[in-house]
């Protein structure tokens, strides 16, 4: 039941551990990125509202927080920023302010939260975080290459083992429209209904097709030359029959070759039913599917027009992008247990001691361990114990009456319960040992 | 000259070297928080409207962006949403939120970006992020001990080293009111000119205080005592006569005996005259400054019925905040060069051979270094060269026609200049082997 003490709808608290699992999967993607000469960029989270309108369509329009003018101006119920929407409008602006301060060609990352104000649901969210890889300035396919073999060996860095890479190009799909003689005014809509066929029965697509103009048996054979059990070699032989599928089989038997060498067997097909909604891609288009998943993980293509009409310089780009609240939950756990707070946990049994209980937290953290004092009011020995149980600690320094008149403190395992005596100056040294012994 | 496309006013692209900068600097300061069994929370960008306003002030209101309403209610003008103005708010609807699930006390720390509508100056953003440490449950003086020595240390082990902790207590400033017989109404503006006897002449806040009713004699006492050169000594005998003064002087002497083992000499002092504006603190308080810094990098305190005003459970609490854009500027320089976006810069001379350039620089990545392939047009090996030196590549690899025919490559070190013949699969072990030596 939702309380007032509930974020606002569609986000989430994140605690500590969802964060650190997040951190870590973070790291790793920057890591791999970073391998390729990607290289991060930040943008505001904000931006100025007019940069973002107009640019994600009527209803991309409506789903953009936007952010009343402040001071005397708020009155007015106007608006002039708005939240981040996606990465790459802000990318073609920054394409376009620093233009040739970047390099040539600019490889850049982002990975960070976006906002819409889309209707929240079970896994999904208003605020979420997208994981950006784009190049800006080679029309080569290589960089399409490039950019895919990146973000294959990120998730795969990120142990999602059971995921695969469907391939297409936009130049077959506009090749397959002319040799099934579909009409050049009706072909986005036949592709619209085509994009279906994932979730449709064929059946159901083909009265699509018909309904969209389409003569009955064409809308079959169209729908049997992607669907059926040789399907891929269907269209090939359909596409060899047009210069623009030519053109197009070429682009993704160039990039599978790219690619042979370093992804396993099986993990990309040609995919010629795949076609991506959106109407910007101008030449190899891919998704990214893992068992399980509803939808797609992610995908991108080649828009080389794109950055234009977003307001940046014309430039060849391509891109990809995936969605962090898409992958998070395919992560394999780190070691099946759940790692405590703390490794060392230190008593404070009597106030007047309590300098020395923070000397040996500093000297174990030195030592490369987690450590802190008992910050609690109880004195008493066996709710301390309790708190370093609670903690996670592998250990507790327990430094009393008795500790203190020795010179020593008594180290406990928390695991097997033995206690020994360390010399209070020998602390760090023990901790030093235990942790590595430990590890 | 501002453009339309530079980001919005008093926001920042963070360009590669930038991101880098800081995302170095957290994961220290994640480290060190980490050390001490903090644990990380983040919280949505934006909090519903009614959490966040009233809580900081008339002026505070003001400076909170606020987000529209969305869909058919966006005609209203009203807003319903807030980005966050700080992470102490939400951190109190947390700890209402989840309550028994948090540990006790709650050690948490909180890193990333809040937004002011403040007004934009040179190192003043809308957009800056703030590093918060803090404890609730707590109301031992370990907990602030604690709280003091973990950003001591994040700071010190960033490579700031020139750095001094004011340390302070409510409770010495309310001692300080009554042995000089400030009346306790004109108590909180009497506060207020002290605080700035950092940035006014003495006798200036001599005339202010003296404005707001106090004796002319009793006001010179006052400062004196606070500014002359043996001020300690003189607050310390002024206090000892009252028992809140007392009371506070043992709090002080209390941390300072707590943090003296940690902390090199001269790095904390007892500073009288250090008030800190903010009227929520109730116990110990603490400033962070550092030479040729303006104002503080920081700074904290108790303040033990804040978390229950903002909206929270009644929890003792004491925290710490510093300001990420402070810090950073202080940074050493990693080591004083530019690090290059590539390692390995992998030439493409002839089309029909790039499947293996492509593979070249995988096994380059498989070796641990950057690698990428040449995605430009040229086909030119002096272009390709000059790519390679403008990514920073320590190394080329060359693999034209005689390469291709030999079945070898060519390395190239671009600081000497000198060139090897490498077996093509042995390039990935030549890699790791010239990295290894590199680093």
């Amino acid at each position: 039941m939702p309380s007032q003490f509930d974020p606002p709808s569609g986000t989430r608290d994140l605690l500590a551990a969802e964060v650190e699992r997040r951190e870590r999967a973070f790291a790793i993607i920057r890591s791999v990125f970073s391998s390729y000469g990607f290289e991060p960029l930040q943008t505001p989270a904000f931006e100025r509202l007019d940069v973002l309108l107009g640019k994600y369509g009527e209803e991309g329009d409506k789903l953009v927080f936007k952010i009343l003018r402040r001071g005397e101006h708020e009155a007015t119920g106007e608006a002039d920023l708005a939240l981040r929407y996606d990465h790459t409008v802000p990318l073609a602006r920054v394409a376009a302010a620093y233009g040739s301060q970047l390099p040539t060609p600019y490889k850049r990352y982002a990975l960070g939260p976006v906002w819409r104000a889309d209707r929240p649901g079970k896994d999904r969210y208003r605020e979420f975080a997208q994981c950006d890889l784009d190049t800006l300035g080679s029309p080569s396919l290589l960089a399409d290459a490039e950019v895919l073999s990146a973000h294959n060996d990120a998730l795969a860095e990120l142990g999602i083992m059971d995921f695969t890479i469907l391939l297409n190009s936009r130049r077959v799909l506009a090749g397959l429209l002319e040799a099934f003689s579909v009409r050049p005014e009706i072909g986005a809509g036949v592709l619209a209904s085509l994009d279906k066929l994932d979730k449709l029965a064929p059946a159901e697509v083909v009265s699509e097709l018909t309904g969209r103009g389409l003569a009955p048996g064409q809308a079959d054979e169209l729908v049997e030359a992607l669907t059926g059990p040789d399907a891929v070699e269907q269209v090939r032989v359909a596409l060899s029959k047009t210069e623009t599928g030519t053109a197009g089989l070429d682009e993704v038997d160039t990039l599978m070759s790219l690619l042979s060498g370093q992804l396993p067997a099986g993990r990309i097909a040609f995919t010629p039913r795949m076609v991506r909604g959106l109407s910007y891609y101008t030449g190899p288009i891919w998704e990214f599917t893992a068992a399980g998943v509803a939808g797609s993980l992610g995908g991108g293509g080649r828009y080389d027009h794109l950055i234009e009409q977003l307001g940046g310089p014309d430039a060849p780009a391509t891109g990809s992008s995936v969605g962090v609240e898409r992958i998070l939950p395919l992560l394999p756990d780190a070691d099946g247990t759940k790692r405590g707070r703390l490794d060392v946990a230190v008593t404070v049994l009597r106030s007047d001691l309590a300098s020395q209980s923070f000397g040996f937290a500093a000297a174990a953290r030195s030592a490369g361990l987690r450590a802190s004092v008992y910050l609690g009011s109880s004195g008493k020995l066996s709710r301390q114990l309790k708190w370093a149980s609670d903690s996670g600690a592998r250990w507790s320094l327990i430094y009393g009456e008795q500790d203190h008149e020795a010179g020593t403190v008594t180290v406990r395992d928390m695991i097997s319960g033995e206690q020994v005596q360390v010399p209070a100056p020998e602390v760090g040294n023990y901790f030093a040992r235990a942790g590595r012994e430990a590890s």
